[in-house]
């Protein structure tokens, strides 16, 4: 238990505003939204700014006191929440939310790490710029996370994960001082680039406080199709040429399989089927041009024309209007809602090279049969990363229970198919506490060595955010 | 001394091919090409294989004998060379230089340390890639190297610096470990990304034996302009404009003095004054786009245009043949040989926000001539990365060794105004033994305390390239 006095020294120098102990109000920083981790601490708290949050957690490191980082609490892993014995402070960085500058000549922002991904994303178009990053749950998400986490998302494909994104961090350092890495350069070889430990970190190793954000000139002409294609093999050659016929202006490329489709127009309402026929896979692609014209969308159009001659491609609809996009979008994002309608899901957060995108899927989908017969595997997602969100539902009629209490089980399988070809077992929702134990299993001991090595030299107590990734 | 029977344990591992001892055949190892480092060495080894190198490491980790990295041995600051004191075996690994794989899928290449940067370039066009890293020394510069001091260069604007082209690397560590990093993968986010820890760390934490890096799809045209701009404020809005306009389709802005030309037209043979008048400031850019066609060629001239009336671009030509885009290019490579013909040049490879390189040359060229009067600054380079090498040549019939002797006063002045506007001291070249002091007034206390912890954390014993970098 945390001594009370240590308490009320913590809730002194954040003042009234920057704490939080009644039961019901630390609820949604304690438990997770889909509720599947759920935590206890006796103290949430909120600084006001970096200096606050330098003083809290040099008074935790004296004390000899955990702390949790947290952002907008959207982790799939469990790794904003608290363990559950009451041994940690909770600290938001939530009111830490300014953009501090927009320089549109240096094409950079800099925001503070509460700032919502979404609210970043406006600031930068009132510029008439672009932050590309963007995910499922950017109106909630802050930017503190997503560097922590090093998200990812749809549009990776052209601009990269989040890491690629950052120019420079302020970060709090476990024993509370601060490093100021806020440079807005491009280019900076001045010894070790201490900016990479913290991304990614998931709030191990310090708390990132602010950043450095790279812009980008907003796309003039989006052009989204919907495509029926051959099989997953035929995805990846398309991917291959559209890049290069397009001069690598895909930004986004999207698997989708016919049962996911299918899902989709059962239970979700307004997916309507762009094709007249029902295909057995089709992909979802965006490209964006800077230059705009009707010379861009010809060349699309020549493209797809190849490849349906060359049979990688059956059918295709390329969408004429911004609303007919949008709809295509919608099939998307109807997916993940829809497969809830459909039972138990064992989920699978996967990467391999892009070139092993339909050996993988071959692979686990006889896997999934052998193991779990009639189980249905929805392979989608970010293909043209090599990110595949291997969900798996549970036979139709199979009792859920039952079914999820094998999700070890198929997981171990999978990911073993996944380290056969040098893949990752998390491409884009990290480690947290969920797949701790899996990471053992799968990384070198020379690597786990190596992570060890770094936790202890920047947080030789293990103060920060402990029990999650190692 | 190191021990004789030692450095006899040493050849036994790499046999007779693997080791050079004789003074002459060593020459080239331990001494720079501009003749201004060198250091002495028992012995070179060459491994023939990363087991090689691991078995060499590990008994030099376990003699306590330090050892030096070395690729093509082109550093600018020393960072390949070794101490004058006899103490430090140097380990080539110019050997180790197969391309391991190409899958054009994947868009990636799998090379080993030693492959020489051109040789990776070629291999990639054979399969109609692109790898973008380009420099001056790329005939001779190992990829080892370059990803050791993650090498900038002309197309970084573009395609990011050595660091953002790789996706996976191998690293004997300090201990003779080997750790097995090489990923193909676009996503992965499982635990610390380790990778960048060794890219850009001189050879101070490991050797990077071998990497996967990424490719790009070849552009199909290249259009190459040649311009007279107001001044340097004019070359950063033009950037600007630009990359909105083109799509972000930069890939080179290369910033131009008057006095710069000048020097190239009357001391290299072969540079032709590409527009009728003399202007002040030019910008030498190149556009690349994968669709080509005439309406890409159009954008940019109506984008010259638009500038040519807002008074930022004076005078300008598009080359119209690539022998004409190679001769605007070759008054670019020419500047850097035409300096040595006017005396002594005292140099910094800064970099500043690109938002403030218009204030920075007025800053830094006024402290010039306050300085050392007379003096004549030539601020050249990647200014679409804010990247200036701010050479500055001495005055005109001046004493150079007089001139040369005030390099560390007009250091600190040019450097202090850099930091003024939190900019790097090296932005490309990195630190080596030239900057190692430097780093140590120039960064902050937890900086320097963070660097020097990660340091101990990896070589304990501090025998990986002793004396550079901290």
């Amino acid at each position: 238990m945390i001594d009370t006095s240590f308490l009320d020294h913590l809730r002194g120098i954040v003042g009234p505003s920057g704490h939080i102990d009644e039961p019901g109000d630390m609820e949604p920083y304690v438990a997770e939204w889909r509720g599947r981790y759920r935590g206890k601490t006796p103290l949430v708290l909120r600084p006001a700014n970096t200096r606050e949050l330098s003083e809290v957690v040099r008074a935790c490191w004296e004390a000899g006191v955990p702390v949790v980082p947290q952002g907008g609490n959207t982790s799939l892993v469990g790794g904003s929440i608290p363990s559950e014995d009451n041994s940690e402070v909770l600290i938001s960085l939530s009111r830490m939310n300014k953009v501090r500058e927009l320089d549109a000549l240096n094409y950079t922002m800099t925001v503070e790490a509460g700032c919502v991904l979404q609210a970043i994303q406006e600031a930068a178009k009132e510029a008439d710029r672009l932050f590309p990053l963007s995910l499922g749950a950017e109106g909630t998400c802050q930017i503190g996370g997503n560097i922590s986490s090093n998200a990812g998302g749809t549009m990776t494909l052209r601009y990269g994960n989040m890491r690629d994104l950052v120019l420079g961090i302020e970060a709090v350092l476990p024993d509370g001082r601060i490093w100021d890495g806020m440079r807005r350069l491009r280019k900076n070889n001045t010894g070790y680039d201490l900016k990479h430990l913290f991304i990614g970190a998931e709030g191990t190793l310090g708390f990132v406080t602010a950043a450095v954000l790279k812009l980008f000139p907003r796309p003039k002409q989006v052009e989204t199709a919907f495509l029926a294609i051959r099989d997953p093999d035929a995805a990846i050659e398309l991917l291959s040429s559209l890049r290069s016929a397009s001069g690598d202006a895909l930004s986004a490329y999207e698997l989708i399989p016919g049962i996911a489709l299918d899902f989709a127009l059962k239970h979700v309402a307004g997916t309507i089927d762009p094709l007249e026929e029902r295909h057995s896979w089709y992909v979802l692609l965006e490209l964006a041009t800077g230059t705009g014209g009707d010379a861009f969308r010809e060349t699309i159009e020549t493209a797809l024309g190849e490849a349906m001659e060359a049979g990688l491609v059956l059918d295709a609809v390329l969408a004429s209007s911004e609303a007919q996009a949008k709809q295509l979008w919608f099939i998307r994002e109807a997916i993940v809602e829809a497969q809830k309608y459909e039972g138990g899901s064992i989920k699978h957060d996967i990467s391999i090279p892009v070139s092993c995108v339909g050996t993988f899927i071959r692979e686990a989908t006889e896997a999934v049969e052998r193991v779990i017969p009639g189980a249905r595997p929805v392979p989608f997602g970010h293909v043209g990363d090599g990110n595949i969100h291997f969900n798996v539902n549970q036979p139709v009629g199979a009792d859920t229970e039952g079914y999820l209490a094998q999700w070890d089980t198929l997981n171990t399988v999978v990911h073993d198919i996944v380290l056969g070809m040098d893949g990752s077992i998390s491409a884009e929702h990290g480690i947290g506490t969920f797949k701790r134990e899996e990471l053992k299993r799968v990384k070198s001991p020379v690597e786990l060595d190596l992570m060890r090595q770094v936790k202890a030299a920047l947080d030789p107590k293990g103060l920060m955010n402990p029990g999650k990734v190692l």
